[in-house]
């Protein structure tokens, strides 16, 4: 069977892939822990929940228009005002499945082939699979520290004529980071000036500790929403916990909108109105699940960070957002897919491989589960690597005893 | 502002379009009749509805593999056993957002550039759209007579070395018409033969109409579900009705399956868990609305043969599936699109111009809405074209009254 060349060289979704491998040694009665997860187990807003329950109990689920429901569009386009400190028109606005499609509506838009598209590492794995579905290519370009700082000099030296956009992710997946606000104005200037695209992806934007403020790309720019090539990228998936609704949007001018709208409608038309209902639910509700799930969030952190500190062959910069922290294992090994099998196989713990966000050598650890489970799942990873932890650990009831190292 | 070629030479939507356009004169106070939709009036089964409940009264709405839950595949599974004589395993199964999206995937899967898709004419707009946006080539093979018959031997002058598939709608969206399994039964032999995919796009495989056989493309090939060229896309919009919960699915050889999910996992990952449930609870459900619908559609068929029947200038043939007729208007004119139009704006009727379809001069008329407004709309349409009808027409409490002809 002959299938193209692109279709092939697709990499299947680490953390997708992780998350059916965790499953199955769980099924299989294994007491697996999920450092893996990109979802906490929180249940979805009730105002989200009662908005689809209504639509259901009509009955009246049928097609709706390809850009989304009115309803949900005018909700975004408040959530736009409050959170950006802009106000789109409904033309500007585009719902998809998920923020996933979003971007990949994007850049099916803007990239023809061998269009180059700047991705900052560490970066989400899905960025660069998409550029290349795309016929584009990713160009990576590692940060300057060891704290997952980037700079512009060194971002431009890896622009060149044909690099269409660049992909910000701020707080980012896999490391947490959230960018200065000095240097994102740098960006979007640098962007503004040479008619790239700034795609940003704030999907974690609100999954932010600290009192850190998030620097929005709207803020450095003096264009309007018509002009600018800052677009932004956002959904619930994060905001509200509510992954399994798959809803996302993109705010963009008008005249990208419209060719979104026709991509969209051939691949996959509309949402459902059910999800789309939802999402405007949650978005008008009460909104006190964002919170409550960002000091969930930010206290987990803290357990993670505590439980990483006393781990002497580890090094990791504290997270400033997501539920994500990538810390560096090169102690143990330069492969960081092999020391992720390792875990798992000895340990049953789940990680996913830094070399799938640009940074081998490091394990993306999520704290988005319960805190038994970060206490846990840190101490049987120092137990399968630290010579220096005691040899023996129980997992449930089966004692295992260390003979490596 | 710069675009991909690929994305500004996509079309839009013509038939989503038209939903927007009938909307919009709707609001505006105007009596409009739609026989452009693409959808019934019914609501969902309620088996499908309860079973989406259930899952918002949980509240635990979170990711789900990729390929689909397994309740959804297996249900599925049986589906295809009992309907195409063909049990797949669970691994031959991709749910994905609606049929539409299982076919993009599938096509992405096979076509490197310039790689050629034989389209029999009438097709579903969104086939050749879908092939150029993957950078391959529609190749369009036009009926060999006025029934919409196609004969192989036609179809292979247009078969080269760089045909990947060919795409069989049957019922086919917009004719109505089933091929009859002598022409599937070869085109299948023919595809095996020459390894050319033959994709089986089975939407509306169960409105069917006056006791006419499916034909099943999996009866004509002696090859296993691993080996056979026979892929078949299918899912419940059409089967019940239930367009906006945008479930559909894939069945093809494992290799194959495993290369979609890579490709949906970067596109779109998975669909809601609250869309798959509702699609699992309406498969295995009691299947009543599947017949109710069927012979709601044959009489509203019937009611539509009627009047157009009346109708000295247009020519059609009698659908024996669907809810859509694809009729002649070309005495009328020689441009869909100007005729469409027309009776846009002086009948406030909305039909769907053929050339979208491969058929210029031809109108597909959509005869799943009431039969008060098929009536009604024939009626309008015979009034603004036939100058042998009476020159006066009431639209509500308006008189209209004929200055032209």
């Amino acid at each position: 069977m002959s299938f193209s060349l692109i279709a092939r060289d697709i990499a299947e979704s680490p953390t997708l892939a992780l998350n059916e491998k965790a499953r199955k040694l769980k099924e299989a009665g294994e007491l697996v822990i999920h450092l893996g997860a990109g979802e906490p187990k929180n249940k979805a807003p009730i105002a989200a929940l009662l908005s689809a329950s209504a639509k259901l109990t009509e009955g009246d689920v049928k097609y709706t228009p390809t850009e989304g429901i009115s309803m949900l569009r005018r909700a975004i386009m408040r959530y736009t005002e409050e959170n950006y400190n802009r106000l789109p028109n409904s033309d500007n606005v585009l719902v998809s499945n998920g923020a996933k499609q979003a971007l990949y509506n994007v850049l099916f838009s803007i990239l023809n082939p061998q269009d180059q598209v700047v991705i900052l590492s560490p970066y989400w794995c899905s960025y660069p699979e998409m550029v290349k579905m795309l016929q584009g290519l990713p160009v990576i370009v590692k940060p300057d520290d060891e704290n997952f700082n980037q700079r512009v000099e060194d971002i431009d030296d890896y622009v060149t004529g044909d690099t269409k956009a660049i992909i910000v992710n701020s707080p980012n997946n896999p490391s947490g980071k959230v960018y200065s606000k000095e240097f994102i104005a740098e960006l979007v200037q640098y962007c503004e000036e040479r008619g790239i695209w700034f795609i940003s992806d704030d999907i974690y934007h609100k999954l932010i500790f600290d009192g850190t403020q998030w620097p929005n790309p709207y803020d450095y720019t003096t264009k309007d929403l018509e002009n600018t090539r800052v677009i932004s990228i956002n959904g619930i998936s994060k905001l509200y916990g509510m992954t399994g609704f798959r809803i996302g949007w993109v705010i963009a001018p008008r005249k990208m909108i419209e060719i979104l709208i026709n991509i969209q409608s051939q691949i996959t038309s509309t949402t459902s109105i059910l999800l789309q209902s939802a999402a405007a639910g949650a978005l008008t509700g009460v909104q006190s699940t964002v919170e409550n799930l960002r000091l969930q969030m930010q206290n987990h952190r803290d357990v993670m960070m505590q439980e990483l500190g006393t781990f002497d062959g580890v090094r990791v910069v504290q997270p400033k957002g997501t539920f994500y922290c990538l810390a560096d294992f090169r102690a143990y090994g330069s492969s960081s897919v092999e020391i992720s099998k390792f875990l798992l196989k000895k340990a049953k713990v789940v990680t996913v491989p830094g070399v799938d966000f640009g940074m081998e050598g490091y394990l993306r650890l999520s704290f988005c589960g319960p805190i038994k489970g970060i206490k846990e799942g840190v101490e049987r990873i120092k137990w399968a690597l630290d010579p220096n932890s005691p040899n023996e650990i129980y997992i449930g009831e089966r004692k295992l005893v260390r003979d490596w190292l």
